[in-house]
């Protein structure tokens, strides 16, 4: 648990908020997502696991204490009860939240917090972080994972991005439908399934016996079966090769070159060789867009794996999410609505509620965000559902392992009930997804 | 220290070395940039501490041992030798490196391990990760810095991405001359300078009082001086109680609009009220070609905050760094040259070095990347370092606050060393950095 995972600033309000007495009145703070990116339609839900458990753990160390005592710029707040506040910081608000899994769209509050002023400001920057880049990561995944129809996708991004954050990448891609991410330490920690084959370097290395030598022993020491990388020299010759490193042999991985083209070509000589039953895989900069074409142009693979286009979505590198505050007790304790004015950034005031409308076989029709308090519109079920109460959890947590499976299995229906044009992966998008808001929100919304 | 941020295919391909009696013999592994990114003129190398520190401490622990036992698709490799190898597990190769701060360029090695193939693959995954995490930012960060033109950039990108990579992400920053970061996280561990100011909830919680009444208790709260946030409603509006709000308001910072035009109008205000001594931050979604516009304009501004152009990197968000056996030992201990030779992706065998010519005034004036065992070019500096041998550091560790340090005056250097072209910020580039190979390289990649 680092609880210096935090902007300096939160620390910096929360002095200010105990030094004139208004720390302890309650607000509301939700996180959302203002706009969906370019080349997204759907957000699918990821992070929320990691923020419960946050809540449920944040705890100021002594050393962390004794460093902000000390620390430049915060010592005029930085006072005996301030470090006190810390060393005793439990969370101890409310909690509503869109389940891991869930699709969701922009202007939907994904997590909301009803607590004290102190305690919503200092949880900003790590809710921020990790739903912004759990969510970013498996909005991602879910579009590679439809541009493979059916076919398994492989998450390899681990050596792209920094090591701390890649077994929550892999996580997140696992819960978009991904079969498998190479990071080992997401299989400890979350169960998440790991998949990995060979890299050119343990081709490279048998230089005394070459690349055929190289796929029997690789073969030989994976009797469960293995898949061989067959483009260090020539990938025909290695296709050939592979077919002759006998049955432990179940798929060969092509990571360059023209992919359509040595699809074909190496499902010939497999075939040829009587190994119909070892698989293609590709791999080399892929993303939706290009499993796409390679699957429209007939190539015949069996699986693909992706690294970059899933762990830094350089299509939509942030996501972009804000958290606001959106509600706060006035001296009288009466709840006032609250939002930004000024130009270009204007925000709808209020506590909220998502709720989602589907058709007669479960299909998405459309979402209305409204006030948390006012009746549900008829039919609709709520997206934000109670995740803490007073700090305590509303029902045990799941392991991490279990709450990774869980999260997918909602994933997996989820992404099903979607209309079939936000399942497509075309840049240009004729009619988003409906998201309106009710009258008793706009309402709202015209006195803050 | 967490062993497990690797790849499965490291430990698959450990697990063959072993079985087939080749895990020590001695290979070396090569990190580098095959290619800059769009919009970067060179690269600012980051990650070398952690790296370091990596190496010098990674073990496997119990817990990590009886996961890889039973690991699904490890198990046919995870012999009891396997399990002894990784309990016994310690770095004991050479490693030469570009240090952090310096710059380098495209087909450079910015790391090279000399050590056992077992060893020099067990650490590719995360060797990967760090630098290109790191270099990325690092290398972004530099060019916002020059965009600044002296003026203070503060890193603010922590709620943009994994909160548990923030840290290194305001490090790199730091080192690349950013004036602060915002994640505390980053001022324990490296003793980068941490700056916050205030958020709009900050201004939205006073709903008794208003935001005159915030500035106020904000500014009373902060005795050593502090920055306002003056948007929430009316910009000009907020620039006159920022004005009225006492002494200790140092800076005031906008965060929307036009920010050309306002920052000009709220320069006015504060010097009709005879405040010219408080200062002018902006931040909204800027990177070096937003604030090299504002300063263009003449935009009165005197420091910027950045987020997510530093920390995400939007326009260039992988670095794509790879890792590469080069050389390997065969059957005899002869050390051979090995490389990838199929389409597309060509790659000089052999371990190599740079070195660095610079003019009579120190300016950088050409690399060349030649065979680590060769004749040094007249008059040229190698860049490659040792920084281990046989598992040793050939010097002790700095802290991690005098590395960092010592990592940011080498880049301030070294950026002061740059051809006046690469620092400069357009898009394109007439005439990128000169980076040759030598012939001995040359000649050796032929074989391989």
């Amino acid at each position: 648990m680092h609880a210096l995972l935090t902007d300096r600033y939160e620390l910096a309000m929360l002095g200010a908020y105990l030094r004139e007495g208004i720390a302890e009145r309650r607000g509301v703070f939700e996180l959302s997502v203002r706009r969906l990116p370019p080349h997204r339609r759907f957000l699918l839900v990821a992070g929320i696991d990691r923020a419960v458990r946050y809540l449920r753990d944040l705890r100021f160390s002594d050393e962390e204490i004794a460093y902000l005592r000390t620390a430049p710029g915060l010592a005029d707040v930085m006072s005996d009860a301030m470090a006190h506040y810390l060393r005793e910081f439990r969370f101890r608000g409310d909690v509503d939240v869109i389940p891991e899994g869930e699709v969701a769209f922009e202007s939907e509050p994904l997590l909301r917090i009803d607590g004290t002023l102190a305690e919503g400001q200092l949880l900003e920057t790590f809710l921020l972080g990790v739903i912004n880049a759990e969510t970013r990561v498996a909005s991602k995944a879910a579009r590679v994972v439809l541009a493979a129809q059916g076919r398994p996708v492989f998450e390899f991004g681990a050596r792209r991005h920094d090591p701390a954050a890649a077994p929550y990448a892999g996580r997140a891609a696992y819960i978009a439908g991904c079969a498998a991410t190479s990071c080992e330490e997401a299989g400890m920690r979350f169960g998440v399934p790991i998949a990995g084959t060979c890299a050119h370097s343990y081709v490279l290395s048998h230089v005394d016996d070459g690349e055929a030598a190289a796929f029997e022993r690789f073969a030989e020491a994976f009797t469960s079966g293995t898949t061989l990388l067959i483009d260090t020299f020539d990938t025909r010759e290695g296709a050939l090769r592979a077919a002759a490193a006998g049955p432990n042999v179940r798929a060969v991985r092509l990571d360059s070159g023209d992919l359509d083209a040595l699809g074909h070509d190496v499902r010939r000589i497999l075939d040829a060789a009587d190994r119909r039953d070892v698989q293609l895989i590709a791999s080399d900069d892929l993303d939706e867009h290009r499993i796409g074409a390679l699957l429209r142009a007939g190539a015949p693979y069996d699986g693909f794996g992706v690294g970059t286009a899933i762990a830094l979505t350089p299509d939509a590198p942030s996501l972009g999410a804000i958290y606001k505050l959106v509600e706060i007790e006035d001296r009288r304790g009466v709840r006032v609505p609250v939002g930004k004015r000024s130009s270009g950034k204007p925000s709808f005031g209020g506590a909220k509620q998502v709720w989602r409308r589907r058709d007669a076989h479960g299909t998405l029709v459309e979402d209305v965000v409204g006030r948390a308090d006012e009746a549900p519109p008829a039919g609709a079920e709520a997206l934000l559902v109670p995740l803490m109460r007073m700090g305590k959890l509303v029902r045990d947590l799941p392991s991490a392992h279990e709450a990774t499976l869980a999260a997918r299995a909602r994933a997996s229906a989820a992404l099903a009930s979607l209309p079939p044009r936000l399942r497509a992966l075309e840049d240009r998008l004729e009619e988003p997804y409906a998201v309106s808001f009710t009258d008793a929100l706009r309402a709202l919304a015209s006195q803050t």
